[in-house]
C-alpha cells in the first residue's frame, strides 16, 4: 500500500489576548487575509497551491510556532515519521500530535480523499 | 515606488546538539532533502515554487519556529510590517530581526533582484 503526505501548514498559536491582532497581523503582512476556518479558534489562507498559514487560539502556554504534515493515511504516516525519529504524544480522530528529534511539536493531519495526488504530494511506497 | 514581498520561509532554530538531526529529520519527514546553504549553520531547501524550508543552527535559547518574509526592498517591507504592528528588535545588512503582535520573532530578508515578480509576490504600491 502506498500513502501520500506533504508538508503543507506552517501553524501560529497565540493566546486569546493576542489572537484577533495576530490574525490581522499575518493577512496583512502576508498579503492574504486569514479567514475563520471551521472552528473559531482558527484562521487561515493558503499562501501557495501547496502552501497554508494557520493562526490557532490555544488556551494555554507561550505562543509559538508548529508545522503540519498533511497525509492521505494518517497511520500509516505517523508509523513512517516515528520510524524516522519522530515521539507521538497525543492521538485525536483527524490527527496526531507529535514531537521532532529537537522537541518541538508537529503535527499529522489526515486530508479528505482526493485532496493529496502524486502531483502535489511525496508518494510513500 | 512600489516593492514586493511574499511570506517564503518557515525556519527551525535548534542547538547545535540537535541540529543533525533534526535536518536529517525534516529532509526525510518532508520529501526534500536539506541541503547545506552558504554557511553551515544553514540547511534548507525549497517545498514549492514560493515556498522554503531551513534548519537553522542557534547558539542559545531553545528550539523554535519563526517565519521569514521575503522582499526586494528592505527598508520598505520593514515600514510596512511595523506600520502593520510589528516592532523592530535587530537590523543587519541583509535582513532585519522584528516581533510580530503576539511578541515572536520573525525577519525581513532582502532578496538579490529579480528573485521577487509580480507573479511570486506581493507588490506593495
Amino acid at each position: 500500500m502506498t500513502h501520500r503526505s506533504r508538508i503543507y501548514v506552517t501553524v501560529i498559536d497565540v493566546p486569546a489576548d493576542v489572537h484577533a491582532d495576530e490574525v490581522a497581523f499575518w493577512g496583512a503582512a502576508g498579503g492574504h487575509p486569514l479567514r475563520e476556518l471551521d472552528q473559531p479558534e482558527f484562521h487561515g489562507t493558503r499562501l501557495t497551491d501547496s502552501s497554508a498559514l494557520i493562526v490557532q487560539r490555544i488556551d494555554d502556554g507561550d505562543a509559538h510556532i508548529h508545522l503540519d504534515i498533511h497525509t492521505d493515511d494518517l497511520d500509516a504516516e505517523v508509523d513512517r515519521v516515528v520510524a524516522l525519529g519522530a515521539t507521538e504524544r497525543r492521538r485525536f480522530d483527524q490527527w496526531v500530535v507529535l514531537t521532532d528529534p529537537a522537541g518541538l511539536d508537529f503535527c499529522v493531519v489526515e486530508d479528505p480523499p482526493g485532496t493529496l495526488t502524486d502531483d502535489n504530494a511525496n508518494v510513500w511506497e
